[in-house]
């Protein structure tokens, strides 16, 4: 099934179930007011949710209305955790080559993870506010999932159980605060502002034979400005599946149910060094700050920018036979002016 | 007022009003079931809040019964933002040096801030589990506060009007653990598990002439196996106050309603140059790292070891009078087997 969460002016929501083919929905307020409310009780809640699921798509609900992404909050407006990965070693490496920094070895083997702020994430189509262009504005594309109340200690082989829901992210980076933020040694804070998120998430049968239990063999499409950045496969290059993920977040705590864990930027390396973009015949990168490294190692220096206010970012991933399953992302920067 | 949140078996709990003195609750039900609720809608919910709270106080509300700390969740007990400053500089320099690493001189201009984990806190009597002793179990005692919604940008003089409530908090951090988790450069997770909280949380006007908008001008007392083992004043030696705090946590972002700010532990140097042990006469340290780096420092070696299961530490902090404000902080860390 594919949930939603639309706008009321409310902080959470409303919680609505959305057709596969995500035109058509229905209000799941007999059910669970709100997803988060949901996933408090995803064990009672889910078989509910997908028999409104199964009527929305054979269309026998009551109350079926159009689905307007527009409408759409982040399927969890807020949330109690999210712990973003780097699983895709390609994009570390690079981006860390472009601080000048080598990436370890232990890096193969032990995951990276950042703890984000989740109290203010943003809709699908909500604007990307950002100070001043000279922060280094860069989307970063993700496939991220959500889970249901994760114990302390789990091991990796028992994580795959707790994956509830799965969606896109876009994990909004400011390249130029960065440096000196890591350089504080404490991690991100100003340089990681609100993620986005798909307009719906879906159970992991939604991806049918693209989904192993571990990772989604899909191409992740990014779009800047209208023309194709990035089309990298989420299935491969993928180093800590996301089980790994969930128990290395798990490691000396329990996870909150509605706990989302990103993958980090999907990369391949394309049986190259450090793969290539689109403009040279790759299949590109979902961020800026990747290609502006292959520009600088291919010609010494980076030619594409960071974005400025205007750009818009679109992050969408679709099925074999091209249907869109979570979504688009689709977001401008704009201007913030202080409140 | 005071306010607690009491476990019920449900994930936040109910909201109860405390009496000034901690011994006498009220439920809070007809006003809102949570204090997250309250926080959501705070200008409305407070006056009525204040009501209840005035009865309480005068013994005339209906349904008052025994207040018992032992059955206090965190107020909060999950948050969607927990943002920890080291506004207690001597800290930061008494840690750092203990890891071989030197002080920035822009530390004590630019505060250091960590993106904490938030779905899993724990209630002011509840158990410090850790896995191994060997992961160097220390408790950090703080200052918090909680705010409304805070817009992002927002500068330092206007902070201050969004802090809403106070408490203690233990900030349990993994010494063992720091080292290669800072290394890999993306800060804390593993190190910082789930922090606990005072059994209330306060209204700025419950500390009188102990807060002057940004600080709180009292010893927090913290007591290890029974032995006093710091008393440092809070309100001295704060680099930078909590409105600077919130300003820094809202520079790329705004901060959503329920958003905790922590003051990082609490350290004073008492005129000398890391400040001194209890047992040398001093006023102690809210952490057992500062202590062992003084031991180091004094005597070439640390002496104090980090905490073991079994040991309990006592975090409490009380006005002029000899009264607890927040009640007391009183956890034992205790073996966790795994799931």
């Amino acid at each position: 099934m594919k949930l939603a969460t639309l706008k009321t002016g409310t902080r959470d929501g409303e919680l609505v179930v959305v057709s596969r083919d995500l035109t058509k929905a229905v209000k799941a307020e007999g059910i669970a007011p709100t997803l988060q409310a949901a996933l408090d009780d995803w064990e009672t809640m889910a078989p509910a949710l997908q028999v409104l699921s199964d009527r929305v798509n054979d269309g026998t609900a009551e109350e079926i209305f159009d689905f307007d992404p527009a409408r759409a909050e982040a399927p969890l407006p807020r949330a109690y955790q999210w712990a973003d990965g780097s699983a895709y070693v390609n994009h570390v490496e690079l981006v860390r080559r472009a601080r000048g920094a080598v990436l370890p070895e232990s890096f193969w083997t032990d995951p990276l993870m950042y703890q984000g702020g989740s109290d203010s994430f943003l809709g699908p189509y909500e604007d990307i506010q950002a100070g001043d262009e000279a922060w280094g504005i860069d989307f970063e594309g993700e496939v991220a999932i959500i889970t249901d109340d994760v114990p302390m200690g789990v091991a990796a082989e028992d994580a795959g159980k707790h994956i509830k829901l799965l969606m896109l992210v876009n994990d909004v980076s400011l390249r130029g605060l960065i440096p000196a933020e890591l350089g504080k040694g404490f991690g991100f804070f100003h340089a990681k502002p609100s993620s986005a998120f798909s307009p719906v998430a879906v159970t992991p049968d939604e991806l049918g034979g693209a989904w192993d239990g571990g990772k989604v063999s899909l191409p992740l499409l990014s779009h800047l400005n209208g023309d194709l950045f990035g089309k990298p496969n989420a299935g491969e290059d993928m180093t800590f599946t996301f089980p790994k993920l969930i128990a290395h977040a798990a490691k000396t705590r329990p996870l909150g149910a509605g706990c989302i864990v990103g993958s980090g930027t999907v990369s391949n390396k394309q049986d190259t060094d450090h793969g290539s973009a689109i403009a040279d015949g790759g299949v590109g990168y979902s961020c800026i700050a990747e290609v502006r490294m292959i520009e600088t190692i291919n010609s010494g220096e980076a030619k594409t920018p960071f974005m400025r206010f205007g750009d818009r970012i679109k992050i969408e991933m679709k099925d074999d036979a091209g249907a869109s399953i979570f979504g688009a992302i689709d977001q401008q920067v704009v201007k913030y002016d202080g409140p």
